[in-house]
């Protein structure tokens, strides 16, 4: 792994030589830009795809869904097939390892003991004279989770969508997956999904899925709220929605940024690295220390580890594109350019790694010492892997249980009250030049 | 005003009745089509003309913003001129009037309070052997706060904006508000700015605003996050540069719907609807009643108070086009279309207002009982004025603290914890096919 020495930069030069592509300036590669052209009969951005196909669903329904579905997942359905039988689910859970399963369960039990403590509250507050004031939290009527398919099958993306709304108390969970090219589910997925109880599920992806659940078809029912991770068309998809239901974010491939000091271990630093690099080969992989032998021995450790891994080519490309071990001047560069880079994950495996915790402002997800590698959080310890990618947790939150609720305003003033507020109200609605606004506070004094 | 006897309908055929346009099916005037179509040589949808705008600003920067500013606000600026200066200030509060500002200071005040009252901490939960998890609240580092100019100037949105942007704690507040077509700006909107604490000020409005806030150009600041309503070339920037920065939520005209029974009065009804129709010929102003005597005294009330109002043209065409007085059955029937309405602004004026919101699940803020007109919570009592409309209160949250922060996750397990849960992670990343992420956890159990 490269090691660049960026000993005498700043914080700014050195996040500029991290430059993350923004989800619109993503390209696609040449066989899916391949694909695509064949399919279309025209060279397409992502984006003209993407707006293509939500049209047609947008209009066409039920039709240009199956229609999709077999031109770009591969199932060939109809209303009566899309959705998952009681009988899939059988034989899925026939299928599934048990040692396997009983690790999802307590991974399922982690994950909404930590989402039931997010848990917000409807409170009210009291106010003069009787009155009150509130905020009420309830969950959305009905959302649409997202799970992706492709190179992986992740059961623990189920987990970490559908327990927050299961928490949340969302009443109606639809979830969309990609069935593979010959039609059939991940057998984990699908016994992971009616673990948690959800059994309302439709073998789609993509764009299409995206689409079906935001505008509705025919057999797809409409939600409120679309969450999860996806590609590029599924992310391109959930911009082009947005509005009309409300979605998470939009998320790109995934990243580490590694803050470490001399008191790093090698071979662990090596190992996260690498459990990073192997998800996609646009995944991006880095560290940041200032102590030059550590940065040695785990550019070291890298190369050794890297050769006995089954992903192997995936991880070596992310490495060679994105990846990298920096050297820099002290520590207050590294944390300003932590925060320059807001990384979905950060993990601190120095000294006293909670002592950096205050100064950082944007990360997805935090991991401290060296006991704490990002897979615990992937999938067991508790906390949402779906997080912000891509620099966007400089202002995304990590999926969380008040993702699937809203909040809702409680007014409530007496008479008392109304008249202490009422000239001020009328002078602030008259300068604003809305006199109507100021007569529904006069004709409450008695003066209309 | 028009009554509409539904009383042999359910909620769904009432609901269909009030059907709200979705943010892109909104047509503009033929005055601003005109306008647009002089200005660009060619008939422009409201969304081909913000993509060209966005698009060129992105591009262009500061060149761009002062043409498109010129064009479409009327203001002829330059990098020196664009930002209000102390000059502008002074002037501004020395042509503001003494008793209208006590009364913003007072409504600042309450605002301030409430969404104090709102502010979430950081939290840390423990685990066993040592380990913790928790949530980091974090503002964002910069906002952009959009007021809007047009029909009325609203310092009332400069306050609804900014007061939770100040106590969230977002180090830097940068507000845009268009200038007149004489390129000044309003006085109250600058006064009550300063008075919060707000001094960087740029005069540019519409979707030039937007772009130039997302992307930053060589005077305005690239910020994180911009909130604030507007109108529909607003809007549809915000959903154009949703994902580069985030946003708070795409809206709408505004829109009331109140809930009455015998007990409400006419009177007080009637100038609360009135008070949203002047708002904007596209406001919407509904009641529904299952009370036939209330129905018809509202209506003669409505058609009486309107005489005397001097936006009386606009609230009229409001009226015409989208209020309704409604007949419904039963309370039951009239709870269910609330919600499938999903309105910004709900009023509840029954004999115990209270005992209904608990079945309320879709609303931007509901005002209780007969001394809770919605002008209260528009300038005065504490909860925020910036709402979901169009039915997006299915999915969207009023503004509040939280949408000026973002959550991450922080993970930190012991030795004996990882210990503990170690074969679980391996199993659930060998079933994702995963190696570097069971690797991740092995060489920590000294298995690499």
């Amino acid at each position: 792994m490269k090691i660049f020495d960026e000993r005498k930069s700043s914080a700014e030069e050195i996040s500029r030589l991290l430059k993350k592509k923004a989800f619109d300036e993503v390209e696609l590669s040449p066989r899916v830009a391949a694909g695509t052209e064949k399919m279309f009969g025209q060279k397409l951005t992502a984006a003209q795809v993407v707006d293509r196909i939500v049209g047609e669903i947008r209009k066409g329904g039920d039709e240009r869904l199956f229609y999709y579905t077999k031109l770009l997942d591969g199932g060939d359905f109809t209303k009566d097939t899309i959705a998952v039988t009681e009988k899939e689910f059988e034989e899925a859970e026939k299928a599934v390892d048990t040692k396997t399963m009983e690790a999802i369960s307590r991974a399922i039990s982690n994950v909404r003991k930590f989402h039931e403590e997010q848990l917000p509250k409807t409170w009210l507050t009291p106010r003069a004279y009787g009155s009150f004031l509130g905020q009420k939290m309830t969950p959305v009527d009905s959302v649409g989770i997202y799970v992706p398919g492709g190179t992986a099958a992740y059961p623990s993306s189920v987990i970490m969508n559908a327990v927050p709304a299961m928490v949340a108390g969302v009443p109606r969970i639809v979830m969309a997956a990609p069935a593979s090219r010959d039609g059939r589910m991940n057998p984990y997925v699908l016994a992971t999904a009616r673990k948690i109880g959800i059994t309302e599920i439709y073998k789609m992806g993509g764009a299409q899925a995206v689409a079906a659940l935001a505008f509705g078809t025919e057999t797809i029912p409409k939600v409120e709220k679309i969450t999860g991770p996806g590609n590029i068309f599924v992310t391109l998809a959930k911009k082009a929605v947005y509005g009309h239901v409300d979605i998470d974010m939009l998320a790109g491939p995934s990243e580490i940024l590694i803050v470490a000091d001399q008191t790093g271990n090698p071979k662990y630093l090596a190992a996260d690295l690498l459990s990073q690099a192997e998800h996609d080969p646009l995944a991006c992989a880095i560290l940041i220390t200032c102590d030059e032998p550590l940065a040695r021995a785990v550019a070291r450790e890298v190369d050794e580890q890297l050769e006995a891994l089954p992903r192997k080519e995936i991880a070596e490309t992310s490495l060679a594109q994105t990846g990298k071990i920096i050297l820099a001047k002290d520590m207050d560069t590294v944390v300003q350019m932590a925060n320059l880079s807001a990384p979905e994950h950060m993990e601190i495996m120095t000294e006293n790694a909670f002592s950096l915790v205050p100064r950082i402002r944007n990360a997805g997800a935090i991991f401290l010492g060296a006991y704490s590698p990002e897979p615990l959080g992937d999938y067991y310890a508790g906390p949402n892997h779906i997080l912000p990618t891509g620099g966007t947790a400089r202002f995304y939150s990590v999926l969380n249980v008040e993702t699937f609720m809203k909040k809702t305003s409680l007014i409530s003033y007496t008479r008392e009250a109304l008249k202490e507020a009422a000239d001020d109200i009328i002078a602030m609605a008259e300068a604003e030049g809305l006199k109507a606004h100021a007569n529904a506070i006069r004709v409450r004094k008695g003066e209309l």
